[in-house]
């Protein structure tokens, strides 16, 4: 199977399943599941689960159960995005060119959506009874400390101290990308390194791998924040740079990024060497980054 | 030992742990960190916590190995609180006598704040590695499945949706108010009976006990808004009726809500009968509840 065609059926996967995961069950909630569910189900690369699944699949499991897992991340994913796009933070109008949530149902019901959906994705998780409950614990341990204060938004409360402040320099470009980003990566690959039985050495492969794929995976959009074409991408672009945002491609030259980029996947690739051929996808992932349009 | 002074004991433990938890490990996250410690040890009353080691107690239990978990549900109680004050929800800017989050830290920090807490509740509930793991399990679902969509956020946005209209009824009030509060008063009681071992008489009596403590709870708390002390409540009084909101102190007379908490607190003493002498905490805070004044 080629990379297209994978990333293809294990998104209809996850897309299918989140359709039927969020119903009201009482007629007044209906307009804030209608809310979550207008961000959750608006499309999206599907990324994160894709990664728990594909690295499930890599580690030689059948990735069937942990299914809702990887809907749990997406959950976390959507509401990131909801409350990132809101007029106090990065003030959106459009995500995957549709209007952003706060502008169809208003600023208190995307913030509800938000919280919603978070406190969703940590009763998803912990409701998955066939798996292994102390590793269900750890999960969700690793999962919420990504996500958390001392991750994601962490990396959120410094973006936002240091908007229109490009001299952040190196160091601050990368913490401020890595807990923003490049965390949740290594935490849906963690989380199935937990779930997958992962041995020492497939456990540290992965811990790199998961490093560097996010950094690629974060050097290449703030290339297409430059380069991208905004009918593909569904957002408007060169807006970081309107905004003074310290970015791999605003605080350096294209050449130099997309040099950044390569080295990133390289080192990524090399990591998972130990893994073999079953980590094909994981591969090719990475090189699919470097070269996509969205 | 009387009620107040096993408060008073209860709650300090509670400050002091909730005053180790959160601290950054980052310097450039110290500002989110400060936001969420600003209103996570503003005081309060710690009752949510409290009632989860009481009933702990109430079971013959030591109470001592589940001040996380308590702690855990004043974290997400301080999450719920920073974001109802943001300008696009009830748009407070004075709570516990303090300028609310968002008026300190700002907007965008004050969503973020409101994030962290939520977030990091469930890391703190999942990272209890000496609880039985499929009870612990059991637990974060539980509870988040009461302070989600579900539960807690699904009544704030009923909350928003219907601001303003007085008319949504008795059953719409007791909707509101069973999924804005007392679901969280019930979660936390199931909570410590999940952890405490109780039998399926106690469960059944604590979870009746749930709903009408939460139910006194609530009443007393509108018939505040309306005769209470502004100093001693530390926010201003009478809101409810400015803003037309559907209270039992505004769709009933003040006489007609007192007896509804008298009722719902005979009911809630009846129900708890069965645990005897250890529960005198629980049948106490039931009494207090009807006389206090914050």
């Amino acid at each position: 199977m080629n990379l297209a065609a994978y990333m293809q059926e294990q998104k209809q996967r996850i897309d299918c399943r989140l359709a039927q995961l969020l119903q009201p069950e009482r007629p007044q909630f209906a307009r804030l599941y209608e809310a979550m569910n207008y961000s959750l189900l608006s499309g999206g690369k599907r990324i994160r689960p894709i990664l728990l699944l594909a690295t499930l699949e890599s580690l030689g499991k059948d990735s069937a159960p942990y299914l809702d897992i990887a809907c749990a991340l997406e959950c976390v994913h959507s509401y990131s995005l909801i409350h990132d796009d809101l007029p106090a933070m990065d003030d959106d109008d459009l995500r995957r060119g549709k209007p952003t949530n706060h502008i169809v149902y208003g600023e208190g019901m995307a913030i509800l959506a938000g919280d919603g959906l978070l406190t969703y994705a940590f009763e998803l998780m912990a409701r998955q009874t066939h798996i292994d409950p102390e590793k269900l614990a750890r999960s969700i341990q690793v999962f919420a400390h990504a996500a958390g204060p001392a991750g994601m938004v962490g990396g959120q409360s410094f973006d936002l101290e240091s908007e229109g402040n490009i001299h952040i320099g190196r160091e601050g470009l990368e913490l401020l990308h890595y807990s923003k980003t490049g965390i949740i990566f290594e935490a849906a690959i963690t989380l199935a390194a937990i779930l997958g039985d992962a041995g020492d050495e497939e456990k540290q492969a992965l811990d790199v791998y998961g490093t560097y794929m996010g950094l690629t995976f974060q050097i290449t959009d703030d290339i297409l924040d430059v380069v991208g074409d905004e009918a593909a991408l569904g957002k408007p672009v060169g807006s970081d740079a309107r905004n003074q945002k310290a970015t791999y491609a605003t605080i350096f030259s294209l050449e130099e990024a997309r040099q950044l980029a390569q080295e990133a996947a390289d080192k990524a690739i090399q990591a998972i060497a130990p893994l073999g051929d079953r980590a094909w996808f994981l591969r090719e992932l990475v090189s699919y980054l470097l070269v996509r349009a969205q």
